[in-house]
């Protein structure tokens, strides 16, 4: 394949520079040296890059829209990440906004495996929000994160994760804490009658997280959670490729630091690259992200986009019960909410508080 | 082991907020929940960040040590980076500076291998500044390739690279443009009776990157060049660890847009995880760092640091012949200069630019 992907920019720079910046950006993007050095024809109709549009956003501040011939970034993640933002990430200036891929890239890569309907049929929950909390915090030892996760099941949580910190450290090794989950989840599961998903955190090299991942198929989990800038793109997507029939979720662990809009990154790369759920900050937690920052993220993982299922978005980040009808508003019920460390403050009264979160949710339809 | 990892952050703020937002972050970056759910005695002893200092470096900014749990990120380096700047890269006014991790890191990742005396030897060059270019633009094929290396070579060049944009695309299949490439330089050495180095660029998921390995081991080269924020910290350190006998080097593609100090990820932590050499944009050129942000990546890349072989500073990004006595006044010989586009520039005068290149290095000293 030869088509164009078209990237956007946004660049801060003077009126009168910013036609050359723009020239600038489609060189470092794609052939990466003088024009003087690239003496096929070939390569400067085919290979450069191309500024398709400048355009003013602001005060010194444009728009810029740059096409990359495919060719020079395979369906391989870390490739296309390289070719999208790789150089010019050091440029101080210019940020990553958005990509258009030809079609043959969201058919390469395939997205989400369940998306939206198959967690939700995996639940059996066809309608309402959907909820989620975290083991944490770091340091218990595998039965206590094993009694967390049991006491916030019977509260009718629908999907319990590690917290991202949780990875293979001495006092809580994978391999002991997944199974104690897992147990105590199954004995919750059976007997409240309903099912409690349980995501243990994968990571490490390639080699880590498929040694975990014979855990996770051997204890016959329903999920995983990854951090996708923290593992690697391409791992990322091969774990999510070969993990089948496993919900995965993407964790915006260091994606933080890009300079790239967060909708474009956690919601329609992460999406494509295989996220069935992408977990980021809500705005008004600990986190700065503008309300609509969230708007587009949860927009960029569920809009209709080739044939890719739908990703589901879950706000985290500093979430009470008081703010669930606000979030609700603002998400709809598409939605699952991710609150950690409010209930987990509850103490022994943990059950009590997750049941709290579980029926205010619920309150707002099944 | 269970010792203290010393993290210092940039933090903006108001000279009032600076305590709570110390403490909040020494929370996020450890047991990330509120206090109130860290019932055990032992991890708040233990596991809790602890604020070690907070010290004003300027209007409404401060630089704020924190001290981690080594328990809590174990020598694995997808798990330390996850702990060091994990959600906190999420906080727009937080900056990672630095890091001092216990004498077990070094240990436990080894560093480099060759470093700048192993690099020296392979190439019998004891003393003076090295010399290095690049192959490109992306979209030739594999013979060009190769004769541009031929060319560059009879100049006598030390090292030459894939540019990070030459991956495994089909205009320039990995298998076949390796082999290619390095013929090419076989026959140069041998006519010009030295070495010169060939690193093709090895990317892509772990998987990928072995089977890459494979062939830079059957073809018998000495280097490769790896992007360890795209491809993963834990999947460049297994690479580095498992390339025996391979010159490893780092490129900064995608490291850019962290807000992490440059010294500290491409010198330091690179370094840390096995880089040999260090690739990174000299001030002046077409990126934007400091000079103050240059010499403080190389010391960190070559200064004694536990028992870590020093790692060679590669300064390139738009670097020309005229400017060489004002680099080697700036980093001393223990550096390696990268010229690669304004010596390709030369077209059909590659050899004789090459040429003026190294003699230009080698009239400051052997």
């Amino acid at each position: 394949m030869n088509e164009r992907i078209v990237v956007t920019y946004q660049v801060a720079a003077a009126p009168a520079e910013i036609a050359a910046r723009a020239e600038a950006l489609a060189i470092e993007q794609s052939v990466e040296c003088p024009l003087a050095a690239v003496t096929e024809q070939r390569i400067r109709d085919e290979i450069l890059g191309r500024v398709e549009a400048i355009e003013p956003i602001g005060e010194a501040r444009f728009a810029v829209r740059i096409s990359l011939a495919s060719a020079t970034a395979p369906a391989e993640p870390g490739q296309l990440i390289n070719m999208l933002f790789g150089n010019s990430s050091i440029l101080p200036d210019v940020t990553l906004a958005d990509v258009e891929l030809p079609p043959g890239y969201p058919a390469a890569f395939g997205g989400p495996k369940f998306g939206i309907g198959g967690i939700r049929a995996r639940l059996g929950v066809p309608r309402r929000a959907l909820t989620a909390s975290a083991l944490k915090p770091q340091g218990l030892p595998p039965e206590a994160l094993a009694s967390l996760a049991h006491r916030l099941a019977l509260g009718g949580i629908d999907l319990i994760k590690d917290d991202h910190g949780i990875a293979d450290q001495a006092f809580s090794p994978f391999a002991a804490r997944v199974p104690a989950v897992a147990a105590a989840l199954r004995q919750a599961s059976d007997s409240r009658g309903a099912t409690t998903l349980y995501a243990p955190h994968v990571s490490g090299s390639l080699d880590d997280m498929r040694r975990q991942l014979d855990i996770v198929r051997r204890e016959e989990l329903p999920a995983v959670m990854l951090m996708p800038m923290v593992v690697g793109l391409a791992n990322f997507h091969l774990v999510a490729k070969e993990a089948a029939g496993l919900i995965v979720l993407a964790h915006p662990s260091l994606a933080g630091a890009q300079r790239i809009a967060p909708d474009l990154l956690l919601g329609k790369l992460f999406r494509l690259l295989g996220a069935d759920a992408t977990i980021f900050p809500h705005h008004g937690g600990r986190f700065a992200y503008a309300p609509g920052t969230c708007r587009a993220l949860a927009e960029a993982a569920r809009r209709d986009r080739h044939d890719l299922k739908p990703c589901l978005p879950v706000p985290a980040g500093g979430i009470a019960i008081d703010r669930i009808a606000a979030l609700l508003a603002f998400y709809g019920s598409d939605v699952m909410l991710l609150i950690g460390g409010s209930l987990l403050a509850a103490g022994e009264h943990l059950t009590e508080q997750a049941a709290r979160f579980t029926a205010e949710v619920a309150s707002h339809g099944q």
